[in-house]
């Protein structure tokens, strides 16, 4: 049996993918501005031989024709929302083994500035940071950010893949492995023929001269990525070490897990070298009744509106602007694809319930924690599944719940480690000596003297 | 006797001003990556009743005609270079009082996500941040950023004035002060009355949207400034909180103090409104004699073709270029004027010089500690200066010397406090109670209710 991999699904604001459950007693999101809330959930889930905390982003907010309505403000739907990069080097500090994955979008930071602050973590954690790379689509964002035009999806790809090949560039590239000497002795800090200038005339972007940052234990950040249309699973299985993938059921899943290890393996790669990662979601009971009980009490706070315009704000997608009998696979869209293709073959009356009672969580699962143990261990046999990342309803309540009686079984049954190997958070996925990206990756190319890149 | 606000400045890199000195066997710098490197220098701070921790920042490096000789990297000449901003939080949950204030470029950052960084920082160090502004004259930056223009520097005080109008209406005017109720019994997180869409379309930037983050303890940072030059100083007259001057001597930095003070009072703010500091080193000795000695040994570390460099890099003049006996003052620059009229009057030769033995330090204080503080209590009477920044020859060795000896010298004479009075960072500069931007302030007309501004 192998070893799953283990994270923790947050974003830096008040609801996760629940609008509406920061009201609940026992969630205390409202503190998230306090540092000392986030240092509290990451020593829990190292205490829970967690691997990682994941870390979404978005600068977007719910809006519908131009209009924000006061519900949103009023349920705190995606707003208000905090700098989630922010927290990780006070997490980091407070903590010794736990890994973070943070999100950054191609779309709107600078490759240069992006890449420096990616080197930086890297140094800061000793080698626990990952890279989750998203696009933006949100027209909401571009108005927020001055783009004077929607960018469409494929281009969206198209300067996402440039960006990264140039951050490669930067962070792969800038310096060789022993370029740092350090020698006081002989007053020698760099060896000047090791570090390199980096020369990228792209169609997207021109970038020349040195990188800041010496190189760091992991160099590239662990990249992790989401996209499920077709451009976006061709950007993963070139470039993602670690996929987040949406299938509702076994089924979908295996076949999604599949699917990207065999277009990993086309462009080159080691199809063991993109791990496959989906959401989950567990409520303990006393009984699998007792469990739907509390999670039906949970998703009784979701306010219904909110649910839609966040899923209109995804996808460019008002349910109710569309036929309810509509397939909504069939609905064209520019903007969220990997959001309707979740629900392929689904109506939107279909659709639209399940999402406004889920969100965007995946496997929900209930029981006693033998129960969910069984569940999760089937999910892996059946579908090759490497991980999942765990949505709470309730924080710290929902964690608490998950390592104190779900994560002893894990362990108990060899799923989970039951401690910590030494390492940084790539030997932790592929294993010891595994710090760096492998030599079948895009971004290893990028190591070695002075590169032109140019397109 | 007034009390002296007091930083310590510090880059995220390996040397700070004197290029070479991170090659002496008592300067820990080497450890930059390490967070526990910033931990121990923010608790030795805070044992010293410091103010705050200044972290310098650019993006930039030494480069001649295009070149960047082997010996910038030997010497570590502003690079290697880290993102100093990711070093706050750690060190707020590290600390209680000390403040933090950082340098971000108005050229460079994108004001949206900049806005966003700081509001998170003032949540999370709960009121304890600064922005140091500056505008970016460096054409290595440029390359790296790839703007395809040299943006002359009256235009980049243009950009930076609107850019920090537009920050002012995102922090000051995005949410009122009383948006945010958390009921969770009526489940209203904010009041939507209360939270203000943003519409922007300036020269130079186009924002429409609401602000990502609620309301934090100072909402806009303490604004830090240091441009020297006549448009820098108009731009700090009306924007900066507290002004870096350069005077090198008592009568010079007199005429400075008096100067911002009359220009905040010309643009209609309360001349007090902006504090005045200045950087400090100091060399604690038995005797004068032997301070001068340790200085000397400090400053044989310095590189001084890198040191030359480095002033190239800052200002575009390259000291080997120019005739020796040329007024410095009067070759003309477009980049770095600050820096050059530090050297008002001087000849390159003895610019140079000072500039190779120096970097940018300001005051040098030799003796003993009372020496060094008769000193800075006779510049304090004679100028009106309000403060010092410390700058440091080693690392932590500079920062134990002063705060075990002269500290206690300081705090003897009144001059600094003796414990941290509870409050925000604004607050500790200007007196409790005075947790936001005062009314005078430009950015307090971005309050209350929706905005457009439109030029």
């Amino acid at each position: 049996m192998k070893q799953i991999h283990l994270g923790a699904f947050e974003i830096n604001g008040v609801n996760l993918t629940s609008q509406g459950l920061w009201a609940r007693p026992d969630h205390h999101s409202v503190r998230y501005k306090d540092i000392d809330y986030w240092i509290e959930l990451a020593r829990l889930l190292e205490r829970g031989c967690f691997d990682f905390l994941f870390l979404a982003d978005s600068y977007a907010y719910p809006t519908l024709h131009g209009e924000t309505p006061g519900f949103v403000f009023e349920q705190a739907a995606e707003i208000p929302k905090n700098d989630p990069m922010l927290l990780i080097p006070a997490l980091a500090a407070a903590t010794e083994h736990l890994a973070f994955a943070v999100t950054t979008s191609t779309t709107f930071e600078a490759p240069y500035s992006n890449a420096r602050r990616f080197a930086t973590l890297d140094h800061l954690t000793k080698g626990r940071v990952a890279w989750n790379v998203v696009t933006t689509s949100s027209p909401v964002v571009g108005d927020l950010f001055g783009h004077d035009r929607f960018v469409p999806h494929d281009e969206r790809y198209a300067i996402a893949e440039e960006y990264l090949q140039l951050s490669y560039a930067l962070l792969e590239g800038g310096w060789d492995d022993d370029a740092v000497i350090a020698d006081k002795e002989r007053r020698i800090y760099a060896d000047p023929t090791k570090v390199h200038r980096i020369v990228h005339h792209g169609k997207y972007f021109d970038v020349e001269g040195y990188f800041n940052s010496e190189p760091s234990p992991q160099r590239t950040p662990v990249i992790f990525q989401a996209g499920a249309s077709s451009s976006g699973r061709a950007f993963a299985a070139r470039n993602a070490e670690a996929v987040f993938l949406q299938g509702a059921d076994a089924a979908t899943l295996k076949k999604q897990v599949s699917d990207i290890r065999e277009k990993a393996a086309e462009v080159g790669r080691d199809p063991q070298s993109v791990k496959t990662i989906v959401g989950l979601s567990v409520v303990v009971g006393e009984s699998k009744e007792a469990a739907q009980r509390k999670l039906d009490d949970y998703l009784s706070y979701v306010h219904e509106e909110a649910a839609r315009l966040y899923y209109a704000q995804m996808t460019g997608i008002d349910f109710a602007s569309l036929d309810p009998n509509a397939d909504l696979g069939s609905i064209p869209t520019e903007q969220g694809r990997t959001q309707v293709e979740r629900y392929a073959g689904k109506s939107v009356r279909e659709a639209a319930a399940d999402f406004i009672r889920h969100g965007m969580r995946e496997f929900i699962l209930l029981g006693t924690p033998e129960e969910i143990v069984d569940q999760i261990q089937e999910l892996v046999e059946a579908t090759d599944i490497d991980g999942f990342n765990y949505t709470p309803f309730v924080s710290p309540g929902s964690y608490e719940e998950f390592v104190d009686q779900v994560v002893p079984e894990l362990q108990r049954r060899g799923l989970l480690r039951t401690a910590y190997e030494p390492g940084t958070f790539r030997e932790r996925l592929f294993g010891a000596g595994q710090r760096r990206l492998p030599d079948s990756h895009p971004g290893a190319a990028y190591r070695h003297d002075s590169l032109a890149v140019t397109r």
